[in-house]
């Protein structure tokens, strides 16, 4: 391809976090190139966003209602669309633009229940859409060097996966503060009937699907609000039982005090059993039954093809959360080039999650909540 | 005191691995003296254990009725035994010594079931003995001092509590390669009906009960055995509920490969989190909400009275597994001594598993298969 | 500034390491367009380097000199040159760049002789002209927080500063088996007399200076080639006195199995300690003396300003090798585009090493030598 | 043999660090039994001190030189002394219970010159006696494991030895607090002319010298001595050069805030490299050129015979600085029960340090001093 993919985005105005992450991300390998945006439902926080990221003043928009719009009959229109505003928007904006023939890069999770990720699902099938949804976590070289030892069988048959995602700044009532971050997150009409377990639990979840490949038979859960007045949870006990007959876990916090972004997945086969923690991405910790551990790194020889493929740099040069990210973006940029160029493109390598995963997930949230509810009862994960 | 205190010994011939930990524990800190012992059923390894421990002949005993017997009769016979064999053989000998006035020592868990445990503490209440259960964990120097910082109220109230105690020594079947840990600790008929959660569920559990206090409420379990052909659980997925609203799991774990006594204690409260890991002991990592990540050391000034009473050597200088199961018998020894010279002892100090702590583990197993049994319903845990 | 940078690169044609984590930085935060190149000194790897790079035809160049010319005759020249050549190349393109007027990124060490520094250094200053010198690991946050940690004297006095930078890629002789990298920086023709002391201990060297600010009074150094027939050193001891009266060492090495990129420092003062791991940025150790070690985490509260000035994520989520690497050319951003707008700048929040670090590293590089032909004899350091 | 090892202990009075670490590494493993003693200058802690250790009175004495008179002309004497008393007292003890046929178990360092600990060695060696010094590291199982690794050829041609044993318990003028520790180890008439380098550098050397087998061909130091009117140093750095050609360098400091007990060595050979950290003793760090490292644990199958012998309990169930200090005490009675006993013994298993290293660590404090008396100057280390 000649030039680089033409991105609008929808939300991530100032003080907004992940906005500013999505901006890095589609910079960083210097696939993209951002022309459009809508920052914020309020135009003057919008325009000084754009006009700081230099785009051109008509490009930047009132509403998305106008973005898709006009950029979808501009000849120089975007290719792609990233939304990163609140969770309950995210539907609505991607049909929107998906309607008017525009792929998408959207943020997790994909929006307010599984019925309107299936809808959603419907238009994008229609149009022959892209649809990529930001479980990042998904991007770390060593996640799919993990993904890809499972897949060899080096693990052998899996028995036990266990998932955890504490943080703590939760931990006091931080959504009366002022901190918009915790305002949306923790109000249900903007993010959904989910708290922790939508905002991180999810990413948990999707990790799990992620590299073992397992579908979930059945799942039970306890979840609790530990701050008074708060309207969503704020910690998650998940018992898992996966199809096939392996067993597992899942907690996520954001009270846990001490635990800033702790993700981490341990899985065990007969076999094998491996490691790894987000705050320390750059290793693997690997074990054969019966050897010592070993400690596999990012970028050194023996990591499969698709860990290299998303590494830049050598071994014992970090890489972090931004260049995860980044890897969603290059990932679509690949298929989206293609597309482009009207190229023939092998689908079998990508790796970014798709509306499938951000289906799965609304089934994910609503399962915990439908346990819970139950007091713990198992539920079918695909009886709804 | 004059003298040591006179120890026999019950279990712990040749090849018993635990034996020979409670022999070096006894020896440590120089109170004991191990004089008597009826070390296994086969009297010739138990007369060979018995030599090379330089036993007088006439105290190496053909069975433990036998020694209960005559050491109750002689002026010089022991003030106190330790019981270290397989578990469903605890409280038969426990009975006969306590019924003869002999004082107790035990390996965990306690028996069999919480009703023989029960039958036992009232032999042991109506002679006034002191029975001393081996949780050995609770021995730990920062174990203790978790304990104060939660009694001192430096966590605030308790909200999550998430323990876990993965080996992975029986992810194959171990039971017929001749290894007679696995033989006896895989036989129900032996070890009691729990596999994993009993050997070292209990563990977890009696670790967070020492800690925090709390009590459980309910609990819901998921218990299976990965290894085909095996007699017992190798892996538990538990929820806690406890008393006074905080949340928990445990998940222990004999088939998680790179794990090898990983014992692990997390605990958060409003004000601030711990860690603990059993494999890296002489570390407390404690955050208060807001500050960074404190690594607070055995033997450092800031350590309480509780952990600095069973330190022996200065910051630095790793105590391990050894040590704290020696500050058990340590601690038997103060009460016991006490005891002996009829002196006053405050038992306020006292720090030591006890018999209600053995009743407890029995319930806790109990609970737990029950639950299982049940699809993981919620058991209220004092409801048996 | 209503448009972004210009940048122009020399070197980092195809396979080059250090080009693209250049241009990686330059694309990270949106300040730069890089709009014209000589990536190599073979045309067709630099037009079809230059092509990938979406760059127009006419400011892909054959020679530095050509381009050079042309791009500071344009309206639309570059503003800044990015300079990621092999060493020896560095002072002679920087001087013909300088001339132009151009400002100057440069990869670090800054050449071959501290002599050929201090003429380039005429040069840039009677221009007027920026010269960022990327040793990167200044531009690392938790870096710039230890920087400030000792200049508000939380350590108080100095005393014992100890840094090392082990690595192990050069254990076998990889220059011989066709690895661009290590041809070129074992051979003194291109990389300058020191092996790994201009590679890597110059790293060192620079951020001892960068975070302390001491100043070297002497240098001892034993410095050796153990991979036969190498012609740079691979191992380099180094003791140091510096002005005041701190102590100090560095130990480099390529041959050390196990290393990747190990660069560490730690550094005491009378009343604290503060430890910082390349390879584990995210974090630094401080220690009050006789109080818990604290782990500081990038992002959290209590950093500096001058971390959180170089902070794009929050805490838990790690920032890597790029991010820091960034940091270098954002803070270049900053000061260039006050110069192109012709507004006030305040220098005293420049971060980045200048000309002034790139003669200094050149010095420690020739004071090492020196010393290691003198047997190790202490060498004055500004004694040249 | 029938009967434990009679020893005496001279030293260890009340408030003794190191006497009470010999007590508990005698009693660990139950070879011994303590009989005898002079605990103490002061005859009434020695008394109090004897009494509490259950000695008979008559076996309390006033003087070493009673001790060593009355002791060796019992029938039941003592087969063996331990001598934990400062160590301007070490040789002229053990000379006088050496005289008398008694065996020698001495804390480190030997004494106060290379001269007075050869003179002592030819007593030794006329009275056949066993002489063992404990620089108890090389008690550590991983240790042994390390010099197993090392001796089997798996490191190759070994070329770079870094070791450092920082702590920063005297960071202040603590020997003018009371503290008795820090009273006689600054005190150069008690612990000798090197402060820091006798009481932890000699450590370090011998940890080389025990894992590596290698020799001192060259060393250059730089001591000094940062707080003011302390007597001794209090930092070192220190360099190496090994016969046949390694290098190497060992930094001790025990101004380095933030350091408890932090003794660590890393060797690099042409294959491959390991490290060992005695605060984290039960692993050992081992990486094969090109290969991941790999984290061997204590206990595990792979570990050599060497490191097996010295193990008593799982991997995961960690050992610490008493028991590897008890495995001097277990090395040296395998020999010396034979010696009582008369039997045959195979030397070549001992693993205890020996008057050898007492002798070479002694040497290796007057190279440091000389050298850094000679501004750094390589001295021979074997040219005294």
């Amino acid at each position: 391809m000649n030039r680089k993919i033409r991105i609008g985005m929808v939300g991530g105005g100032k003080d907004a976090f992940i906005g500013s992450v999505h901006r890095i991300a589609l910079r960083l390998d210097g696939y993209y190139e951002l022309v459009a945006g809508s920052f914020s439902s309020d135009f003057e926080n919008s325009k000084e966003t754009g006009n700081d990221l230099g785009l051109e003043n008509d490009r930047i928009y009132k509403t998305y209602q106008e973005m898709a719009e006009k950029e979808s009959t501009r000849v120089d229109g975007i290719d792609v669309v990233s939304i990163v505003t609140p969770n309950h928007l995210h539907v609505p904006i991607a049909k929107i633009f998906a309607e008017k023939g525009i792929h998408i890069i959207c943020d997790k999770p994909i929006g307010m229940s599984s019925e309107e990720a299936i809808n959603l699902k419907k238009v994008i099938e229609s149009k022959k859409l892209i649809f990529a949804l930001t479980h990042n976590y998904t991007g770390y070289p060593m996640v799919r060097h993990a993904r890809s030892l499972v897949q060899k069988g080096d693990l052998g048959s899996l028995r036990v996966i266990q998932a955890e995602y504490p943080q703590d700044w939760l931990t006091t009532k931080a959504e009366d503060s002022g901190l918009k971050q915790a305002e949306w997150r923790t109000d249900p009409n903007r993010s959904g009937a989910g708290g922790c377990i939508g905002d991180i639990g999810t990413h948990a979840y999707n990790l799990i699907r992620f590299i073992t490949g397992l579908e979930v038979d059945e799942i039970s859960a306890d979840i609790h609000t530990f701050v008074e007045g708060r309207k969503v949870d704020d910690n998650a006990q998940i018992m898992l039982r996966f199809k096939g007959g392996a067993k597992g876990s899942i907690w996520s916090s954001q009270v846990a005090v001490g635990n800033e972004n702790n993700l981490k997945i341990r899985i065990y086969g007969e076999n094998a059993g491996i490691e790894w923690r987000q705050e320390d991405p750059n290793y693997l910790s690997y074990t054969k039954f019966g050897s010592p551990a070993q400690n596999i790194t990012r970028g050194s020889n023996i990591t499969s093809d698709e860990a290299k493929n998303v590494t830049r740099i050598p071994q014992g040069h970090p890489e972090g959360y931004l260049e995860g990210f980044a890897n969603i973006y290059s990932d679509v940029y690949k298929e989206l080039s293609a597309k482009i160029d009207r190229q023939e493109y092998d689908k079998s390598n990508n790796c970014y999650p798709t509306i499938d995963d951000g289906i799965d997930g609304m089934k994910f949230i609503e399962n915990v909540i439908k346990s819970s509810n139950n007091n713990s009862k198992w539920i079918q994960f695909n009886s709804n």
